[in-house]
């Protein structure tokens, strides 16, 4: 869906450009055209191709962005990302967001990627959460899609999850899941957050329809993924990292919920050097 | 300058609550009242303070937001950062976007004290780049600040920095420096990025006002440092991290730029768990 | 939630005033303060109190709005509705806006209560649907809570249904389904619109989590909950009206969505007078 | 004027779209594309067009979009409105908003046509009011020219109408009007609301350049038009319906201004079946 | 009308403000505070008060902005206009916008007021055009109120004017206004433009409203002032300065138009000095 | 730099038409086409034909701007600057604002050219200021660019100018600049104002990049250039007129900077005459 994301480029051009480019401006002479390539310096999972693209189209309508790879790809160090040529002033003007945003966005790809290849073989997928940096939500939830994770609900409006807190809040399990049942909207499953197997066999009883298992030890989640048997999808949270995410795949859960997958995930290396070409 | 935040603050509530947060909708019972802290699960240094209890005023301008420290303080694990009281459905609806912005602000700012501790006693300050997160980088700059590090220019309109990109473009140093030195606005100075000690004198030669030392050895940037004797402030950049930075400090360079402070810096870890209060 | 409302009543604020209000300006004297009554002219059920109040809120916060009755409060002819007293030119500017929403959000909530009146003592509950006017939605959705109605979905994130179009478009109810079931998000519920008791049994054996049985008649109607026997939620639509719409609750279906809650709802009738009172 | 609508257009997409179409996401193969016809279902008067057509077009710009009538034409039922051709999920994605925004213009524009031919050979034109929907001001507007009414002003600004309220506030009819012709700004017309014909001829000698004759009985309305003869255009309100306008219009009067025009028109029932066509 | 003003100083803020005032960062100590006093260093006539006042409020609700006049007054050399005292950071941000708007619009209030007193005594009466300064004809034309001028319409939909363009491309005088007869809104007056005492009369039977008499002679003026008779007001335009406007009013006309009161009026010479307070 | 300058046209078109041109709706026939000449009347500089062009564009891409000159060229009374052809309605509804744009920038580049030619033969060159019209900053100093002109500083964030206030409210002269030298920001220079020669010399000594010499006599401004010697640029400013600035050049300095050219400028004249062609 394209037709509000111009809006958002503009402002993050605005956050750069402020009222112009002085650099170029004074160091370029007129009618400058420059080529460059977009190359990986480490090996990444691709993302953010068509917002980087759309970055340079918004500048200058005859800038040429060519994609040399798809999203989802996995790139090694030293191949070309893409190509971009036209007038030199607008290139120069859009290099620092387009990267800012591919690096990002190849970043959260490529962290994905990894723990999807770490859990291979197992049933569990790899899920993101709305632990996202503000404004960048829905291109981070498409590059966890590029690096083959599954996205979990955008927003507070298009899922119900009951936490710790709204459970606390609510006059506890029992209580709140009643009214949540009472009052959830057409369309909407009710997940709730459930801390140990005697917890799960609540919520289950009291109506819900998805159980999100938050820092249950091993044992315990191989004895609710028992004990629940498969009458609801299990997703496991809380301590998940590099070194846990496959013994926790391997007790059975459905889906693992992984916060730093967008949080903390490191930019990808991405450069960008042009050269000259006759105008 | 606070006059034009709030409405960035508004797209990124309205980014995360949609058509509003369901699940405390339907789960919690009218009117109820809440309390709760946030925790620091990690040591960190602290970042973002006002702008995360501005999301809870926002929500609900009867939500009481109270620091429990200051910007720039470093805390242990398991100290409170600030606590919050009010309403429990906007507390719940702004619980997300404020740990969101605390925790990425708290870990840029925690990453560049590590930065600037590291290099403590050498003349070489910390700097960041223009390598933010597309909305963030106000928020990201201060948080520099709050970590001990010092603001390079804020976008390409404050300051003119020919890197090898405008000197391919441009001509060639002298070239493209002649035209820069004829044409630069009042009150900005001009730094060039120069890849040799040679170079840095030719740069000099024509007019810069300030040197970027791009991945230079550290025998280079020592005989740079030699050449130029304090005539210009001295930039490092390149291949930063923390097993090199020291030795770059010292060679006696006066600022060392570090694009990962903004674009890789991992989140703090800090959470908000809350209770009911009596409304 | 309320920090995104403002915005739009002052576009629609601009929508009346233009340039301002010209007749106040040249009829009345400086400094003229007034006191009105809104009074309902023919029964109604009431929604839209808070909107309408901020509306004058907007155009001088000395304006004092004293609603006279509560949302989905049922008003006899000659009942006031609210009471407002304050400067005479901004209660003038405001006048025309603050009636045409009230007006028409106590037709959405009059007309809903008529059609929940009319299917009392069934299981029926009366759904809203996405035919809203542009702009208004969530009021209507809100006015339609205040007349006893259930809302469906907000719009097309916030529930998963395969309607006619989609199942013709995605390969037919079986292919459609599969793939829906297939890729559904996290927390999301799919719904299906068949049109036949054999359809409602193949919709379900697909997998689907509700039914919505378009333009059946009432023996398929009765057919397809004996059928379903309670394993999911179903949804009447199709050729609702008031002649109708008891016959249908009747044969024992979950909900029945009514498309013309919201877009044929005819104008409650509210008029406000005003008196001069002294400055 | 085109100039600033697509901006209103893009919020309500966004009102119905939100983060996007997740029923056509999760159902439709990638590439699939679609043909389909809007039918009227109903006799209609024919009004918004353009704004359905871009609605499609804001979309996605490969849609085609071709009227099969044109603006003020009346259809019979079973008659197509228009047919659209495109890519699949912008269709889906856009059909709701442009049936919306038809159903209901098309609605205004049929109402206003029965009012029209309600007064046929009679002097009297059918106007519409400041009774509007919210933001849907002008396109309701040209809705009723598309039906053969006459547009009254367009907002406060753009016409001077002394009513009840005015006088009130203003120190009675003489005082209030006598203010106004002395401030009235170049360019502008004064209206003033009587409701006798005495009131009438004060109005008429004080300096009203129109007069609106509220709620005035036939015999009343018959006396204004003979006392006035011809010196300015008169033009009834109050109570006006399908049962009491002929009679109105055959007092004489120049106009009968009809509120429900606008906020009560029922919507015309459109609808847009698709099928798939090869790629 | 201020419901929507906010924005508009917002953007004008940010104009200037960019990224912060820099200089007032680096050059003064944290919490400095100060008292300033803006000053009328030539003669002149005021308008601008409230919003130089609400540019300081938007920056800081804890500046005071105390008016030490009126607006309209003439004030001589070396008057204060308003003082000012708060937080120094925000007076010093604030300071230009402040007197960039009190100096144009005091400029057009003073140029306004020397055209009105030129014609002191004769029936003419001083209009402004819509020939002003982008962005700024709401408050320029509060200005020309001010200096005791008349506001001819705001924009192209609050009044008629047929122009010599309009009448070019319109077939001629008769058809352009029999056109603009025939179909003119509910509420506005027909001004014709015409540019001799025959051409009046041809306007006037074809049942112009108002006429615009463009660049006549005085002779040509006075025979149409002769001839009209006060059967509709004249308005007098082009060519007009201080040189000619009086003689142009001694013909008996009602009004004249003055584009430069808007288009070319010079800056007010108005200063702000600090001294500091302490905090 | 394009990507930003449409929003700000359609708020300046919606400023003019508001609901739209009812003259030209009501006075021409469906169809009309025209052909029209924009023509200086007197003798100018151009400027702004690009922002011109545009306006036209924005209101309908079928409009054809030909400018018959460049931006800089001098024009004699009675030449074209431009040719514009199309649909009359669009050319009608947008001839103000091109106008006033045009008319106002070339006023702004011909008083520049102004001054710049007063000076020639003398290192002198004419600097703008901030005293701007709100809004029209970033078009007003193209257009002194365009009259000969040089850009100071854009706004408060691209250039460190300590002026009188400041060194008042920061302790002083050498308080404030040690405060700026220590605190200045990667990129900027530092310009303070002084009145003195004496100040000069202390200025220097503290630090200062730059210096602006504030209603210097012509005496203590030959003093101030000799003791400065060329070891920074000079900027003189202050009770700088036509009859003034000459003397001052000869005095050495390097840079004037002038007020009026953005706040005093006189508007240009330039019309527009229309006449039909076929359609």
């Amino acid at each position: 869906m394209s037709y509000d994301l111009d809006e958002t480029l503009r402002r993050w051009l605005a956050e750069d450009l402020g009222r112009g480019d002085v650099t170029t401006r004074v160091s370029l002479a007129a009618g400058a055209r420059a080529r460059g390539t977009l190359l990986a310096k480490t090996p990444l999972v691709v993302a953010g191709l068509d917002i980087a693209a759309r970055v340079f189209a918004l500048l200058d309508d005859r800038i040429v962005f060519e994609a040399a790879c798809t999203v989802g790809d996995r790139l090694e160090a030293g191949t070309p990302v893409a190509r971009v040529e036209g007038p030199a002033a607008p290139l120069l003007a859009g290099e620092r967001l387009a990267l800012n945003l591919l690096q990002h966005l190849c970043g959260v790809a490529t962290l994905t990627r990894t723990y999807v290849d770490a859990v291979a073989g197992t049933r569990a997928r790899i899920l993101d959460t709305r632990k996202t940096l503000p404004g960048l939500r829905r291109l981070e939830k498409e590059a966890v899609l590029a690096g083959g994770g599954v996205n979990h609900r955008h927003g507070l409006d298009d899922g119900i999850l009951l936490k710790d807190n709204h459970l606390a809040l609510g006059g506890g399990l029992e209580e709140a899941l009643r009214r949540a049942v009472e009052r959830r909207p057409h369309g909407l499953r009710i997940e709730v957050e459930v801390s140990s197997p005697d917890e799960a066999e609540r919520a289950l009883a009291a109506g819900a329809d998805m159980l999100l298992l938050d820092n249950m030890s091993l044992a315990d989640l191989r004895e609710t993924v028992r004990r629940v048997d498969g009458r609801t999808p299990l997703e496991a949270s809380g301590g998940v990292d590099l070194t846990t995410v496959r013994a926790i795949a391997e007790t059975g859960v459905d889906f693992i919920s992984v916060g730093r997958l967008t949080h903390s995930a490191p930019a990808a290396d991405i450069n960008l050097k042009f050269h000259p070409v006759p105008a």
